[in-house]
């Protein structure tokens, strides 16, 4: 009480004035009644979008029961108008963010817009535009869309212009015929599992208000969860298109780095440094969404044609026939690390008719909790840019608290050696891990490998932890599919689990009954198609029984 | 005249010894005469392998006039054993190795039991023991053959032991039916366009000893020219496969990095370090047998299961149909660079009936000087193992006047940034020349780019500088084919040229008369098939005109 005039700071001011745009942007119509804002934590279950009553139920119908494929179908035969779906799409994640905070940008006036020319177009060309014609399709916040800024929850992005230029894959997309309405949220650095920033917020998941919805394509998740999106498209450095598509109970799918065009986005981070390599890939309702998201954007080869970075590869078709061919599966089953054990949820999920073979675990280059050491020190060892600081906004909880697996074990690859040769050191440590695993592969004849996508389910906020089953993966670039499976049940694990290393969360039945589980199917690097058709297979099978 | 007692250098010794073993290899009976050491430069001319009479008419023929694709048909139906042709091209490698010294190991009697096996297999099981039965290639020396040392010209390596495990091409091609008979002569450093080193000598060119055989695969080059090789394997990560081609008068193809499995192989180089990387790739007597070594490497997407940085991406064969349905190319033809300007050699071969469309080449981001410079600093700007010093040898010529472009303009990227720092701006550089390049080829709707593959033909030993129409398709990691075609003519090329950096050779009618000349067909990124394919059509075209 010291000063008279209380001061606002500069950022708070900014972070108001982008608040209080985007929520203009939303029409004053399809804003919820404080009854339904104040809905109860489980949105799914209590079915919030009929609940609002601004959804027709052909729009209801349209938003939740097909997949993108059925309603390509329907959009390329003029069954349905792309004025009609992405009218409900539009109305549907705008319930989704007032309720869950999911999205960043929205542009539902231009999506509209850009629905009516594809109608017009279909009717007077009695052909579709493109593969994708007419389907709305949501997008992380780093990709950048002409017109809509890209902040990825940076304040000081906020004086950055609006984009001028699409990202490599909103340009591919928009030429295979996709309608683009809104960006997603993500948390401050993009590298927690809690989609929350000072700018747009914390992402709450559907299932589960009181649970993370997973990060760093959080907003993905969440909007996908609650079928305000057919089809979205999330990054993925150590799981972070996984890491919600399991808390989401959704299917999300991390491919190889470099197949999909990952130009031209936003990320605040350094680039060019070896490390990790990221990869950006679809969330979706379906195995056979994904297919379609993978299958046309790989196509005949030309993503390349759109970012020089992505590898004129087209899109494979014949491991389905291999599969076919063999009848069955040889899988591989992950072993659980002591380190990070597993909640007592996945274990149900090994069961699937194929070759089961059981891995190995004692060996350093194979187990979880050294390539999640090595991942870790490929994150840090270099510089980062600092992109919070000049704002003088504070660090989120999450990041605050940014977990690492180092009690598990040493970094790797001594830090105190000079930069290049720690370069050096860090490579030939990652090439022992790649062909330590290429060797398991080819000696156990692996198709795939079934793995946990995490110790455990949702959890509740920013005690997501460090995500060793996910990041593994991507040590190994290795293609990597979430499929959603059952529900924690505290009546079925009814028994609470600490784990003592104050780093990873514990198992709290109550806390996470019902929310969704998940398992994983990992293919070697490239081998995309092989991991989705195995992955149908699976899932088939799964379901079956 | 000092010391009494004149005292041999310890490297010098190690040398002899060396040498002498490798003279021991070669059978007595294959020796050449005194007469036939002496032969005249010209030795393709001179007709030495006939002239030597160690080859009956069958082993001549076997050597001469089939390509590799022919002699496989051959082998698999049993028309011709493998003894039989592994014995021809034994011969005619020691052959060439007494006369050009492009070899550093054989392995003659293993070879000739190994042929014996597969010939006993055919026979037993009736069908071949794969796509390669019983065809002999040859390996550049940095590829590790069980029981046979990998020096790579270092006197340091002399103290080495023979390799214990093959380098996973070499297994890949051993369980795919070839036999290995030979590894070949390079470079002290495998940085120059000169075959020298103080273990094996100096590697000379078949069409004229005068002239280098190029680098750094050199001896490939010269062993497949003298056709004691129908099909050999090179690296390349400046031009080391394709100027040994050209220099030497064969086909010779650079693919993408890590198509053909690379690992296992020892360089003496500090690996993990951004920059160029190596491609390994074939030479040989014709498209086709480029084709064929590919598409058997490639196969259905094997080559992962051999090395974990391998691309487990098959053999696209769909780049031919698309390249026959269109019927004809376009052709993007590469501009002269002035501080590279051609030899008088090249401007007849742009004729080839498709469209042909001249590329700008005033933009920096698509310059020959400017890609060769970005090249040469990352090649300069780390450290490097010195694998010289410890033995005592000297440098050899053409590694102390290590030649660079670096007189064409200054370095992209300051050298006294911090190290990181100088990482992120040279990944940015070379960003921005592939998005320069991919813009260029979408932009011109362009097929293929067809260039030089040197200012020059194959010049006096020590003279061919810096390789900027090589390096520059290293930078990029596009697949680069050399098509040999005519020769240098002092007749039709009378006027000398100067150029007048002291750093790249002049043109000298007489010196080079009757040298080979050679395009070279460039492709995207990953377009390997489409690059082969293009490079049959051009072949054929400037063949029929």
């Amino acid at each position: 009480m010291a000063n008279e005039i209380s001061e606002i700071p500069e950022w708070q001011e900014l972070v108001a004035r982008k608040r209080n745009e985007c929520q203009q942007k939303i029409p004053s119509e399809w804003t919820l009644s404080a009854d339904l804002l104040n809905a109860p934590p489980h949105l799914l279950e209590y079915d919030a979008p009929r609940k609002s009553g601004l959804l027709s139920e052909l729009e209801l119908d349209l938003t939740e029961n097909y997949t993108a494929t059925q309603l390509l179908a329907k959009l390329a035969s003029g069954n349905i108008s792309s004025l009609a779906l992405t009218t409900a799409l539009c109305k549907r994640a705008a319930i989704a963010q007032q309720l869950t905070s999911c999205l960043t940008e929205t542009c539902f006036p231009q999506a509209l817009d850009r629905a009516r020319f594809l109608d017009e177009y279909l009717e007077r060309e009695k052909k579709p535009i493109g593969p994708l014609h007419g389907l709305p399709i949501s997008m992380k916040d780093s990709f950048c869309i002409e017109g809509l800024q890209s902040t990825v929850g940076y304040v000081s992005f906020l004086k950055n212009d609006p984009a001028t230029k699409n990202s490599a894959l909103v340009a591919m997309l928009l030429e295979l015929g996709a309608v683009l309405y809104v960006k997603t949220n993500i948390p401050q650095t993009m590298m927690t599992g809690d989609s929350e920033n000072n700018i747009f917020g914390r992402t709450l998941n559907p299932h589960n208000t009181s649970l993370t919805a997973g990060g760093s394509s959080g907003g993905e998740g969440s909007l996908v969860g609650f079928r305000g999106s057919v089809l979205g498209v999330g990054t993925d450095i150590a799981g972070s298109i996984r890491i919600p598509a399991l808390c989401c109970g959704v299917y999300g799918f991390k491919p190889t780095a470099q197949r999909i065009p990952f130009g031209g986005q936003v990320s605040g981070a350094m680039e060019g440094l070896p490390g990790l390599i990221p990869a950006a890939g679809p969330l979706g309702h379906s195995i056979a969404d994904l297919q379609l998201f993978m299958k046309h954007v790989l196509g005949e080869g030309k993503a390349w044609e759109y970012d020089s970075s992505a590898f004129a590869a087209p899109w494979n078709d014949s491991p389905r026939a291999t599969i076919e061919n063999n009848g069955s599966l040889t899988i591989g089953v992950l072993a659980e690390n002591k380190e990070f054990p597993l909640h007592p949820l996945s274990s149900k999920l090994t069961r699937a008719g194929h070759r089961i073979v059981y891995l190995e675990s004692d060996k350093e280059e194979l187990s979880v909790a050294y390539l999640s050491r090595l991942a870790f020190q490929y994150f840090i060892y270099g510089p980062s840019e600092d992109n919070i600081k000049s704002s003088g906004e504070p660090l989120v909880k999450s990041v605050a608290r940014f977990d690492s697996p180092m009690f598990t074990g040493p970094f790797p690859v001594d830090m105190e050696l000079e930069t290049f040769a720690k370069i050096n050191k860090l490579h030939q440590a990652r090439t022992r891990v790649n062909n330590a695993w290429r060797q398991v592969w080819v000696d156990q004849k692996l198709d795939v490998v079934l793995a946990p996508g995490a110790q455990n389910t949702a959890v509740a906020h920013d005690t997501y932890g460090w995500p060793p089953y996910t990041v593994m993966w991507n040590v190994l670039d290795y293609p990597a599919c979430i499929i959603p499976f059952g529900k924690a049940s505290k009546e079925l694990d009814p028994e609470s689990m600490e784990t003592d290393d104050k780093v990873q969360p514990n198992y709290n039945p109550d806390e996470i009954d019902g929310a969704p589980c998940a398992i994983q199917i990992i293919t070697p690097r490239f081998q995309d198609e092989k991991c989705l058709w195995a992955a149908e297979i699976i899932d088939r099978a799964i379901r079956s029984v």
